[in-house]
């Protein structure tokens, strides 16, 4: 409990779990973010530092959690010759938790070893409210000593350790968040289909999904984005364009295997257009933009 | 109780409702298949006459059940010109359960109103143990009082009426089936690349599907076909065929609609794929034949 905790990336997710920590009696001592506005207000709220240098996080923290958008950012705070977390990192621990390749999870590890830090990966699969609410599920991969010595907190980021999981070696949770949303995204994408097909048809789509809750066509995206597609209420808890990036992610793992997935090709293609249609900040419920009649405009 | 009741298709599924419907106590008189051997078979076990005619049928019985494989064979036994089930109809229902085009109920509804009959479509979303239980996802389609009329035996069949729904009129009960097969061939479909995939990149699958059902990517086909992909264990009770089938039905009314359902399609594309390599006799689930490395060929 007497772990001062650092943030870098305090964004929608980040900030969440950095509210959650604190409200957990840990001591968030730094925060960073791009938006420097956003670290600002953050910091004042929980009593943090807003830095300006990434090192800095470093110098304040035992433990740094990073959430930022990509592996270009997430490379970035860890290799940027003028300032990054590695500088004076000795000793001090990593918890990467933006969903990134695999192959940069791998890469975050070995940059951290050198500097003498150890590094895990924490995949999150679930959304804002639960970051706030500290019942994450999060997928872990790294060394199984660096998971345990991390558990405490991991604990109070995951329904008290109910929804976390060690996955295996750096880079694998990573595999397995990326087949999730694969998964989730071609389930969003197929449902998407039938309710727009039965608007078509004029069936009561109340029944319908009803009828879809019952049979072979249930989902977890039923519950979380069926009514939302019949509503047209696309408020985002988790964008089209993440969705088209995490399939991207999946399929290029696939290509790599040389597996051709059209479910999850054909699943993409939607997404992407989706984002090229200008709809990429809604949520990925928005999908039915493309399979409902009359949709498909900016509103 | 007093309803005496015919069968027309006994095969896995139609054999089960006749003999679910005795075991309540209704008087099975008459059954018939083109497979004389196993509806001889099926009529010696429940006291029923197998019919080698199917006006014989319509005359043993208040109430057909028919359950024949597609619309040409529904259509037949309606209008076969030497033989069909409206020959002495007058004041008979029938209830047809096939998995059919919705444009054929509703041909079927008004060729047997021609005929002083009723009809009635029951779309069935379940599968054998669920016929033989008396626990089929009923959705029914056809005139009101119709479905009324026959609640007291249609409850039979579906768990005390628990899974009974009445959805409008004919042909939008096999709206909704299509589209019901339709999602479930896409969330297997889709199921079985994120299983393949976790499987070439050498992940603990066990592991893998308790991550999905605990996340966005949980459906009912995980729980009913993820094990049996990973196994490869294809025992078939809705055949690869029947799926391919099925999401064809969906397609042609998307088509009517001017419809574009680029996932319904893909799926659609791979069952077709599992059955042109020999595979369509296997479960759905032996669509993981083609996204295993390794697999794909015949055992």
């Amino acid at each position: 409990m007497s772990k001062k905790v650092g943030f870098v990336g305090v964004g929608r997710m980040g900030a969440n779990m950095a509210r959650r920590l604190a409200e957990c009696g840990y001591k968030v001592t730094a925060v960073f973010d791009v938006n420097r506005k956003g670290a600002a207000e953050l910091a004042a709220e929980i009593g943090a530092e807003a830095c300006t240098k990434l090192a800095r996080v470093t110098a304040l923290s035992d433990v740094v959690i990073t959430v930022v958008t990509d592996d270009k950012a997430q490379l970035a705070i860890f290799t940027n010759k003028k300032d990054n977390l590695l500088q004076g990192a000795k000793g001090r621990a990593f918890i990467n938790c933006a969903t990134i390749s695999p192959k940069t999870h791998v890469q975050v590890e070995k940059l951290a070893k050198k500097a003498g830090a150890a590094s895990l990966e924490a995949c999150m699969a679930s959304s804002i409210n639960q970051a706030r609410a500290g019942t994450l599920y999060l997928m872990c991969g790294g060394e199984k000593a660096v998971f345990d010595k991390l558990k405490p907190l991991l604990i109070k980021l995951s329904d008290e350790g109910k929804l976390l999981r060690y996955i295996g070696q750096a880079g694998q949770a990573a595999q397995v968040k990326a087949l999730v949303n694969m998964v989730m995204n071609i389930n969003t994408a197929g449902l998407a289909e039938g309710l727009g097909l039965g608007a078509a048809l004029k069936l009561d789509l109340k029944t319908l999904m009803e009828v879809f809750s019952q049979t072979g066509a249930n989902s977890r995206v039923l519950a979380t984005d069926g009514e939302d597609m019949v509503n047209r209420d696309h408020a985002c808890f988790f964008s089209g364009a993440h969705a088209a990036k995490d399939s991207g992610i999946a399929l290029k793992l696939a290509k790599e295997q040389k597996l051709s997935l059209p479910l999850a090709a054909a699943s993409l293609a939607q997404y992407t257009k989706m984002v090229k249609l200008g709809f990429g900040d809604l949520d990925k419920s928005g999908i039915a933009e493309l399979t409902f009649k009359g949709r498909g405009k900016k509103k």
